[in-house]
């Protein structure tokens, strides 16, 4: 099954990959710029098709590879899932 | 208004960072790795608050700076848009 994870900066800690994209942005004339951040989406296929296994399988592999949980928070998304508002 | 934009390799193009991904979870141990792809997540704030203005202007911004026609596709993800399955 499909599996997305997403990996972003905790807020709180400095962003200067978001900034610079921010500056980009109002420097090309877009206006009403408020605060940029950028992070990193992972795609993976797994061969797992029980989504609660898949789930943590994945959350392992986000604290044993994929994300650093000090300074980044993770979220794993299955087909179906909902997007946070 | 919150936009979230991803950024993906188009399916075709190479994506090496996935690749060594994959072959590094491979190596840990982790069983049933299929394809991995690695793309970027970028969060932008924005002023506006119409979501079809909200919209065009970062489709715009992809065009102009997010993202690489050629190679990647974004989709861009207002508050409340549902997860592709």
């Amino acid at each position: 099954m499909k599996v997305r994870v997403e990996i972003m900066l905790k807020s709180g800690v400095l962003d200067p990959q978001g900034k610079a994209i921010g500056h980009a942005l109002s420097g090309l004339g877009f206006a009403g710029i408020g605060d940029v951040r950028q992070g990193k989406l992972i795609e993976l296929d797994l061969a797992e098709d029980d989504p609660e296994a898949a789930r943590s399988a994945v959350e392992e592999m986000c604290r044993r590879l994929l994300a650093n949980p000090v300074i980044e928070r993770y979220t794993v998304r299955l087909d179906g899932d909902p997007v946070p508002s």
